[in-house]
């Protein structure tokens, strides 16, 4: 049963994951280092993945790759067992760097740069983010100027706000940077397109023009060496331009297949959106790590004596010590499918409405996900008392490392917003286009009829759904809630939005935020507990589907009761019933706490990667 | 106006808070140091506080102290605005170790040690947490056995769960240690008293029999040198028994003024009580620091660009934004006022009856104010972005080093179980007294008549709740809320909990955990509350009266907000109504939003020890 668990959980690319798993088995921890000693050895390990042919998954076959971008996303999620300093300058290096040259550049790009790239010859950076632009990277302010004289571009950083921050593999060993830059040819702004600048020599210093500055200490991945760049004048040859959706001729005109400068920025942004998905998994990753050493510590640690028996009681025995551990890891049975069902719609991604829908969905759970993240560490750390608190335990380090995980890619807040607007415009556009107040003008001129689409599983969620009683552990009821809670915020806020003219845009779209992202979070609750379903489907073995099911009945029940004074307010529980949601949690605690172990087990957390003493 | 808000927050101890502030200003932040020269540095700057009287203030006035208990508190909460790896080892060294001798020992104890410990010429620890004993202390399992040979005692480790674990100022400094341990002598067992072992000699040499280990890195805190102790029979002269409350004659006779083991145990930790207030008073000063951080710097980032105007706009514009940190903000003032009240009772203590209950409001205050500091500063560092994750700009650090505030001095689901208890059984007996299932049994053999006793500015409350509408903003109607919630929680636990007889006293008490939890909450918030009601009313300046009003407001409509689903489900609010609190609160955020920035710099976080550059 064990094994047919960790086969449910290990899915579509179960042996790439077994092989990722073997791969950072040879790798061991690094125990405590000076900020410096530890950047290099996350450098050398970077150097031991190359060697082991983890970049090679998600890059094309035409350069030696395995075209597997699917896989990509699933090797990443497992280097999340491991060093997450080290999982994040993989990403930065092969997912943000190396991916924004295969997805905006061209077929010159590639060629002169991947298999560098690939081999860790070219280490490289992601440079994005401004000290004055993070969220709204549509207005960042360095800008790139196409020189017709000497057929190069001019890449500057006009103010001190402009300054690239926070970039990742910049302090210490970038070589060259993916410069993201507002685009200016033939005395025309074209709006933000991204450059390739060189910023370091061969012997690792700057090159003239570019500064370079350490981000210094941070809360956690000390390991990665994130920096603030600025360009003063930095020239590049024209065909530096990553010309995918946009390209400069040499007499400075300006062509790209994609109309309206802001479309043309979030098409290529939307590109890149397996860095998103990335994120959300690698915090899958941490969070089953902290669970595994947490409920295994609970299954052992005693305090107060029974009187009745004299012993003292294992703290897993307590209902409140179940009630921090075990709703959240139902959560993160249910983010996990989740994951796998969006790495999946990222791997087979077909159509422009599919890579919105895409975007949308992979904003949403990457906020859900980071945000479950950072409250079960908490809660795994608590959880742990004093010991938790140690390093040689490992949920400090998990704490810290993933904290940023909230803000970065996009901060949650931001994503949820976007998210509530696909919906809204029915995925109109991508991503991060429109503002948000441009937003409400949409809404506002459109008759937006709300449409709840099935994601996964439709017809199964379709049978339980027509046949579903009113128990409260029925699939059919609990997705009833789900689906019905998400409209009716949806249609409410349709009707809050409709309200907004070009006058008051700003305040009824602001008045509404908390609304916006309620209608966010109904909304990945839905998808989340939709794939939930179609994994408790396909599993094959009845006793592992006994298990699973009841622990999806926990993450059903525990998002509703988490969200009970929606449900009341609106009608949707009546006073008794919402108790005895609450009591229905208490009671699938209790039943699941049995299987604790065997669910933290599945999850493969190796052994070499999470030697705690509190569990030795 | 500033100016009388900051009177009024600085409340009974102005004159001691500022010049606690004057000396901390005399200090420096360290920087960023490896372990060992931070821990050297944190020594150092405990001298610094040592010369400049800081440790006076607490002790009695015959060895040359100021006798002046409550300042002792307030002059640790000042600490909390500089380094908190100093604000602990001052804790650990002044308040734990200091404060057992002095309140556990007898006459020759403080003859012979406090002017060493108040000078810092003998540091010690406080040794009463085990690896296997922590929440449950009354269990601990080292050995203290009264040889009458030689007249002294063994102190003894009899196993590897009874290492003394996490012991402050063990790793490094400490030269003698206050030892936790089950005395021994004339062949009966008399429970756990404390005995002063020296550790160390004069070379900083374990002395023969000590082993002492060290805790290793840990999340934060890193410049307090944790560890372990074990004693393989060691021997100390009977006379270092602290022995007022059991001694130990020559002979073996043991004598106590208090009948009962359990009672004399936690009599013990009564005394104790100024170490969990002094943890909730630090919590709060980090979480002052991190709102003044956080707010300031959203008073200044701008993100996204209004259509009307062209600008970008303010972040503290956003309603999302407002209710991160504003609410949260109103919540700091709330425990502000409710921990100056909790240091005067301590102060004022008069009576036995009085001293339960302030130990009951300690852990109650210090559960929500370290709970509060999690949460919050947590927010504030997303609220910052990437700038936050960077040490330089503070947050991280608080982060880190207050994270263990929820589980040290006290784990914080313990501590509001004892909470309950103190309410259930009229304050029979010392906090901790009674393990959870006596407490069910207790109640079960009761007929308890749950009573709110107001507490905090009797006579206004009285007058506003006679007087009050159901207006929202009414001030009475707010009080009504809380206490009648209060009561209502408390009278269905007391009726869960008679079913409870001597078979089944684990599972109904287990079974009704959260409800414990929930009632404990439930007092807590209500003597916050009254807190805030009596600051209000003492507040002599007409428009700052006016904004602590509204702060108030925001403070009891976000906890009945976070909890309205417990208001519907008890018919307390209908559905319109509690749509209308959550109205109410933006609306609040939005009244409150321009005072923001005076709201925080009335904290008066010292400039010097809130240098980030995003707020430079």
């Amino acid at each position: 049963m064990a094994d047919a668990l960790r086969d449910l959980l290990d899915g579509r690319w179960a042996t790439l994951r077994r092989t990722s798993l073997e791969l950072l088995g040879k790798l061991e921890p690094a125990g405590e280092l000076p900020r410096d000693q530890y950047r290099a050895w996350v450098l050398d390990q970077l150097r031991a993945l190359a060697d082991g042919g983890h970049p090679l998954i998600g890059f094309p076959a035409e350069h030696g790759g395995q075209d597997d971008v699917g896989g990509s996303v699933v090797a990443f999620e497992v280097l999340g067992y491991g060093d997450l300093s080290l999982m994040v300058k993989a990403g930065v290096q092969w997912g943000l760097f190396g991916g924004a040259v295969q997805a905006l550049g061209t077929k010159r790009h590639h060629d002169e740069h991947l298999p560098a790239i690939m081999s860790l010859d070219l280490p490289g950076c992601f440079a994005m983010t401004e000290t004055g632009h993070g969220s709204d990277v549509q207005h960042l302010r360095t800008t790139a100027t196409h020189d017709p004289e000497t057929d190069e571009f001019v890449v500057h950083t006009p103010d001190p706000s402009a300054r690239k921050d926070y970039i990742g593999n910049a302090a210490r060993d970038g070589r060259m940077a993916v410069v993201f830059a507002q685009l200016v040819s033939g005395g025309a702004e074209h709006g933000v397109h991204a450059l390739l600048v060189p910023i370091r020599d061969a012997e690792g210093n700057p090159l003239p023009g570019v500064g370079i500055e350490d981000c210094g200490p941070k809360a956690g991945l000390n390991g990665v060496d994130n920096g603030r760049l600025t360009f003063d004048r930095v020239r590049v040859p024209r065909a530096n331009l990553l010309d995918r959706y946009g390209t400069v001729h040499p007499d400075g005109t300006y062509e790209s297949p994609v109309e309206g400068e802001g479309r043309r920025f979030f098409t290529m942004l939307g590109t890149l959106v397996r860095g998103r998905i990335s994120v959300a998994g690698g915090a899958g990753s941490a969070t089953k790590k902290a669970l595994t050493i947490a409920v295994r510590y609970a299954e052992r640690r005693r305090q107060f004596t029974r009187p009745d028996t004299g012993e003292e009681v294992v703290v897993l025995d307590y209902l409140a010590h179940q009630r921090r551990l075990l709703p959240a890891l139902a959560t993160s049975y249910a983010l996990h499918f989740a994951q796998e069902e969006l790495v999946s719609a990222l791997h087979d991604v077909s159509d422009d409405r599919a890579q919105r829908e895409l975007e949308s969905r992979a904003a949403g759970l990457k906020a859900v996900a980071t945000w479950h993240a950072t409250a079960t560490i908490q809660a795994c750390r608590e959880a742990c008392g004093g010991a938790g608190y140690l390093s040689e335990n490992l949920l400090a380090g998990l704490k810290a490392d993933t904290d940023v995980f909230t803000t970065f890619e996009g901060d949650n807040t931001v994503l949820l917003q976007l998210v509530a607007k696909g919906l809204l415009t029915s995925y109109r556009d991508h991503v991060g286009d429109l503002d948000p107040w441009g937003m409400a003008r949409f809404v506002a001129d459109q008759a937006v009829g709300v449409v709840i689409e099935r994601t996964a599983a439709r017809a199964i969620i379709d049978r339980l759904v027509s046949g579903s009683s009113d128990a409260l552990l029925d699939r059919g009821w609990q997705v009833r809630q789900f689906e019905d809670r998400e409209r009716h915020v949806l249609e409410g806020l349709a009707r809050r939005l409709r309200r907004a003219t070009a006058d008051n845009a700003f305040e009824v779209f602001n008045a509404a935020q908390d609304h916006v992202l309620h209608a966010a979070r109904a909304h990945v609750d839905r998808v989340v507990l939709e794939a939930f379903v179609a994994a408790v489907d396909r599993c094959a073995d009845p006793s592992t589907r006994d298990l699973v099911d009841r622990v999806c009945d926990l993450y059903a029940l525990s998002v509703i009761e988490a969200d009970r004074a929606w449900f009341l307010e609106h009608g949707r529980l009546t006073p008794a019933r919402a108790k005895a949601v609450t009591q229905a949690v208490n009671d699938l605690c209790r039943l699941l706490r049995p299987d604790a172990r065997r669910l933290v087990d599945a999850f493969g957390v190796p052994e070499s990667w999470s030697r705690a003493p509190i569990i030795a």
